[in-house]
């Protein structure tokens, strides 16, 4: 007996869960829930319907588990809640400032239906939590420090599109090599935003904009980029095609502290992920959590559910005995 | 109310406790228990009882969790199933092969007790597991890879104070560079154990010893040196204390694994540790995992537990509130 699938939107992680599911054999893909016509939808696995997202509450019994696939930004925290009311769901809700609000929701709609849900499931959200949390657990004198990248920022590739003049363009966040080190070298700086991280642009231009104007229209942007040494490159949409079509993304989280009477011994404790394809990436995260979810109902778990609750065996395919004797 | 801790076994682990409780407000040391003339040790939490390991019953309803520190070798598979009878008990036995056989006799005697225990607690194994589970759930289809070092092995520093001739030795096991970084590219390289890592031996030896025999004896020593390119370098005594008195540690555990319809794309997850004592490192992971036994205990389970089965929350002393909105 497979763990039922249902892939609630179908746009890049949407299909990095469909073939995150192929690489689990306890698990099966049921159907993709679309917003759109299901008839202009075209799916990679066989077999597998695709319907129309107003017609979900149909497969209520034939989905273990619904994996919510929108955007942070208006689709979960409409979605999340209301999917919940009739099925087990996991979502990648990644808007920190809003996650206790978002939990609040979600947990109130899973007890009312007497069901598990999980949210905020991913990279980070997600595993960069939980290596912040055992981190500053293990060594509760020190000093956490998150670095993304080097990796495509959507948020901020979306805001240099929106300037006049620009036809496309792509951003990617790149950690700075000398704050790495000295962060690793155990001596707790302290680190404006500045000296974390740049930022470096390609832009495809139209044809006579004016370029000047468009890069410092990027550099002062409030927010996104004035707070960062940018780079602004000007290439072709054919270069940008060939070059920057790829979503990889990446990070560390590292903490340092001191231990002993005097602490007078550092420690560092390091993870770091470096990733060909965020979105494959986050939907290999939130597959294993799905798993976890469904375990978790099975046992009569209600509620919504953070990384931080899943003791990590449920996350796996096998057995305690089997882990014990091969991973402890 | 404070979690109320005993320390069974006062070496290096032992201290690393001690000095561990004194950096978590919401627990205290009550008492160490030692084998040895309890008026000989002298501890340095003023205040706090030494007792004998024969009277350690005594201290039954004293004690909310015991900490054993003793080796893995003879004291743990007897200590811990014998204390477990009567107290939440922590250790970190560490002889992978024997961690089944560990976990059913303690197992037992705790659900006997109605009590809670928690074995192979500290860094490997513990935090290098938990990786090691938690990389392999994320990317199924990928390779593991685990280095130690650099630092003190202290079985192979004891292997070498054992040949004929030798007054004193330190021996550090080194990862090597080149199979690191091979690893780190996602290549899934077959590495042999002479390709990860070099040991480096520092070697006090008496006066008018044949160094060469010594030399010898130790890179063909079967198991411990023989299947590792070796460096032996003799010092004086005052060179061993003055250079190699400290206990460093480390290690990265490394998975990189594929993803996508055509496994087209690489992915690297990488965690890793600096330690400047390895026994007072292992000592802050033991104590955050046993507030965990204690919050688990009050809770109602019995039985033992591995850091598996723990919620990552369960180690924290904030609420579940308080993560969400400050670690998620």
């Amino acid at each position: 007996m497979k763990i039922r699938i249902g892939i609630f939107g179908y746009g890049n992680l949407g299909r990095g869960i469909e073939s995150a599911i192929r690489q689990n054999s306890d698990m099966e893909l049921v159907a993709v829930f679309t917003r759109r016509d299901p008839s202009t939808v075209k799916i990679s696995t066989e077999g597998v319907e695709v319907a129309h997202a107003d017609d979900v509450l149909n497969y209520k019994d034939k989905i273990d588990v619904m994996i919510l696939c929108g955007g942070s930004a208006t689709d979960l925290p409409v979605q999340t809640p209301e999917l919940a009311k009739n099925f087990t769901v996991v979502d990648s809700f990644d808007t920190h400032a809003k996650i206790p609000e978002h939990f609040e929701n979600v947990d109130k709609a899973s007890k009312e239906a007497g069901k598990v849900s999980m949210i905020s499931v991913g990279w980070d959200p997600g595993m960069f939590s939980l290596n912040r949390l055992y981190a500053g657990c293990i060594l509760p004198e020190g000093q956490d420090y998150t670095f993304w990248g080097k990796g495509v920022s959507q948020g901020h590739s979306d805001a240099i599109r929106r300037i006049d003049g620009v036809l496309d363009g792509k951003q990617y966040t790149i950690p700075i090599d000398s704050a790495l080190e000295a962060v690793r070298s155990g001596a707790e700086p302290t680190l404006t935003t500045r000296e974390k991280h740049t930022r470096e642009c390609f832009v495809v231009a139209e044809e006579g904009a004016d370029l000047e104007r468009i890069e410092r229209e990027i550099k002062e942007m409030p927010n996104y980029f004035a707070d960062y040494d940018t780079t602004v490159h000007f290439i072709s949409m054919e270069e940008l095609k060939r070059d920057h079509s790829g979503i990889p993304h990446g990070g560390f989280v590292i903490r340092s502290g001191k231990t002993g009477l005097n602490k007078e011994n550092t420690h560092v404790i390091e993870y770091s992920l470096k990733l060909d394809s965020n979105p494959e990436f986050t939907a290999s995260v939130i597959t294993a959590f799905a798993r976890a979810a469904y375990k978790l109902e099975r046992e009569g778990a209600t509620g919504c559910k953070t990384v931080f609750d899943i003791p990590p065996a449920y996350l796996s395919a096998q057995s305690a005995e089997e882990l014990r004797a091969h991973l402890l």
